[in-house]
């Protein structure tokens, strides 16, 4: 899938498309099969991203990190959606409270389910897509990758 | 102040001090000064870190996320302290909440009270210190960077 910054991705399907993108693109690489993207008001592309922790023996770059870093300052995130391809994590979910990303499009919520609901209880609009594709990537990757997968959600 | 990575800082106070000395490389950078370190059982360093929003253009880089980052791949953080200036963001205690981590040492929660009581509900032991040279040096940024300032954390 080709995709660049500024391009206009208007469905909630084209958007989740991006952060699919990004998953397939982190596993190509020998990653985390977890990718995210943010999108303005208007649906333009500000950024994408994918795990990186064993690209680049990187902890702080989850998908959605990557994705906020890669959109570079912003001055608000009001009317910004950010789109991920597994249920944020509480790391991630921090972020979204504290910038106040106003809309947030999960593409699985099978796998992992972090703290979407929380987010949603203070004013994020949550939509939970659960792609049928996205979660077979995901639970096999799981079910082959235990201990990297505990280490990147902090269990013990 | 000098420090590296497995130096060992065996008290509190000692901890802080390399998050103030980082908070004082970012402000000397031009950046926000903001800094962190992560300390392991024993009291050695593991990595530390500062804000990076002006030096990098990275808004994903918190003082305690360029911390965390620096300090590698760990397998766990259940016994590993967070030393880190400012009290929390809620981005930055969703870190601490998702890494389990279990200890926070915060140094200033006068200019700014994030998500410390939360992460303390969630099993991290908080002790606030309260540097009054740190608070001083915080507070006077804020007045004087306002916009900046709210940048860093997400206010419109």
């Amino acid at each position: 899938m080709e995709f660049k910054v500024g391009q206009i991705f208007a469905t909630d399907e084209e958007k989740l498309a991006v952060a699919i993108a990004e998953a397939h693109l982190g596993l190509s690489e020998g990653g985390i099969p977890i990718g995210a993207a943010l999108f303005d008001k208007d649906g333009a592309l500000l950024g994408s991203g994918h795990n990186l922790r064993v690209q680049q023996g990187d902890a702080s770059m989850h998908g959605e990190t990557s994705a906020f870093r890669n959109a570079g300052r912003q001055r608000s995130y009001k009317h910004v959606t950010l789109a991920t391809s597994l249920s944020p994590c509480w790391y991630c979910s921090g972020l979204i409270r504290q910038f106040n990303i106003g809309k947030l499009l999960v593409g699985d919520d099978i796998n992992f389910k972090g703290g979407q609901d929380w987010v949603q209880e203070h004013g994020c609009e949550v939509t939970v897509m659960n792609d049928p594709g996205l979660i077979k990537v995901m639970g096999d990757f799981i079910i082959a990758n235990p201990t990297l997968w505990n280490e990147d959600i902090g269990e013990d």
